[in-house]
């Protein structure tokens, strides 16, 4: 039984919302675990490592349009190396201090990959599910894509500027202000996390509705475009993922209004369409294509 | 630089309280990580290890005197079984259940060693630190020790009956409501995960106080009786841990008011002490010995 399925079963048992994040109560909730072969190349600073997996989480917290309130992390690994420690604790704390969270600590283990898991806590009065879409309704993208694909590309060069490079690259932001600026006027969201592909399948599967996106307003990451083939970069862009942007969409009259206060690129890439237009690129469909995570 | 050393580390670094969860503005937060190697025995089932892990991280949130909220797990496995994955995620809605909390799911990864990481959310205005503790204060545990420590016997065993014995010692009830009865008189309050020895050795540093306690008091576990040497009971009983009871301070003027509002057997051990006392079992110096975690 792969990820996807077992995430399926989960969601009929626990009657999950199969959003980023849980909520009760106005509380925000997420969980994720990331781990040496899947998650961190070789060359990944611990103190990268700490902003990145922290940051996945308050991404999720974001994607909610709720503000971050807090993250812990459960940092495991063969041995505790005081300087990797404090790396990796010092980026989960700098990535909570962009968000305004938290960062408040977590557990010590023993293991035999270095496997970290992070939860991040939010709130929010006024969730943004995935299932609000209309037809009609507009889809955009916060900052730009292949951040990540474009990182790999730095870590397997592995010279140290190339990864200094990289590991600045899997530095992001989460768009925690952003998600709070979209939250009064989005229909649904979700990050980016398995790619802008899988995004828009996921939030047509939640909203029962389609998309037609162009590829010239795709904004690409000025890394990506220095290190892909030309004929590559669209492909990579929309569908390596792991660029913790928001995918939203918003009804066109709330577009000026959204753009003025959300302080970062927003990009209007087309619009929601009924089911049964299916999610199509320049007129061609486009695959259900994308990271699955922790494979 | 083993987890003790690096735990000091970091609480000079992030300026700890050194408590069993983080708290923010009435918010409290903790989380664990277990995995197969060091924390589920051959035998142990998924159900029960969803309950023993999430019953861990609300154990924590007990320990404050805070009332439990909610519940996240990411559970990795090298693969997914449907039955194995509803059964752990099963065992940790039914631990919720008992303590009023809701299990709001959590995130899956494919890993090399079955590993799971949970965190509990609780709330609080008014959390129990490890650090109020006074001499002349009683110092008490909360039902008996030694279940986990005779679980391990019978897991050891492997008979079909003994296996589900050791499950059943295994799953073990989160203090959430005898700590929400402690709260309000407790001077100071932790769980005894790392064993009573430790734990009298944790709270007497936090406070700057000892501890003089007696053998005779010490409620030991029917099943540890069964199953060790006679005179090997109290050793397991102080230093095995893993029984998430909770170890508590108080005024002895509290204690009549406390015993009838608890709802589980509360035995006073001895009391507090100066902090040269040091810390005693039957006058005799009581080493600071213990479970590791994540060893």
């Amino acid at each position: 039984m792969d990820e996807r399925a077992a995430l399926a079963l989960l969601a009929r048992e626990l009657e999950f919302a199969g959003d980023d994040a849980a909520i009760i109560d106005g509380l925000v909730i997420t969980t994720d675990m990331l781990h040496d072969r899947t998650d961190f190349p070789d060359g990944t600073t611990r103190y990268t490592a700490g902003w990145r997996a922290v940051g996945a989480s308050l991404s999720d917290v974001a994607a909610m349009g709720a503000e971050a309130t807090a993250a812990v992390a459960a940092y495991a690994a063969p041995e505790f190396d005081p300087e990797e420690l404090l790396g990796f604790v010092r980026g989960a704390r700098d990535v909570c201090e962009r968000v305004d969270a938290k960062y408040v600590g977590g557990d010590l283990d023993g293991h035999d990959e270095f496997t970290v898991t992070t939860t991040a806590i939010g709130h929010t009065d006024d969730p943004v599910p995935r299932s609000g879409a209309r037809a009609g309704d507009l889809v955009c993208v916060t900052g730009t894509l292949g951040r990540s694909a474009a990182a790999l590309e730095f870590f397997e060069r592995g010279d140290d500027a190339a990864l200094d490079r990289a590991n600045e690259l899997f530095r992001f932001e989460p768009r925690v202000a952003a998600g709070r600026a979209l939250a009064p006027h989005a229909t649904a969201m979700m990050d980016s996390s398995d790619g802008l592909a899988r995004s828009l399948h996921q939030l047509a599967d939640a909203s029962d509705c389609g998309f037609a996106i162009e590829s010239d307003p795709v904004p690409i990451a000025d890394a990506l475009l220095e290190v892909a083939a030309d004929d590559d970069v669209l492909e990579r862009a929309t569908t390596f993922g792991e660029d913790f942007e928001l995918v939203v969409t918003l009804p066109e009259s709330a577009l000026e209004a959204v753009q003025a206060a959300i302080g970062v690129d927003l990009t209007v890439l087309g619009h929601a369409t009924a089911a049964d237009h299916g999610i199509t690129l320049d007129g061609e469909p486009l695959a259900d294509q994308g990271f699955t995570h922790g494979g």
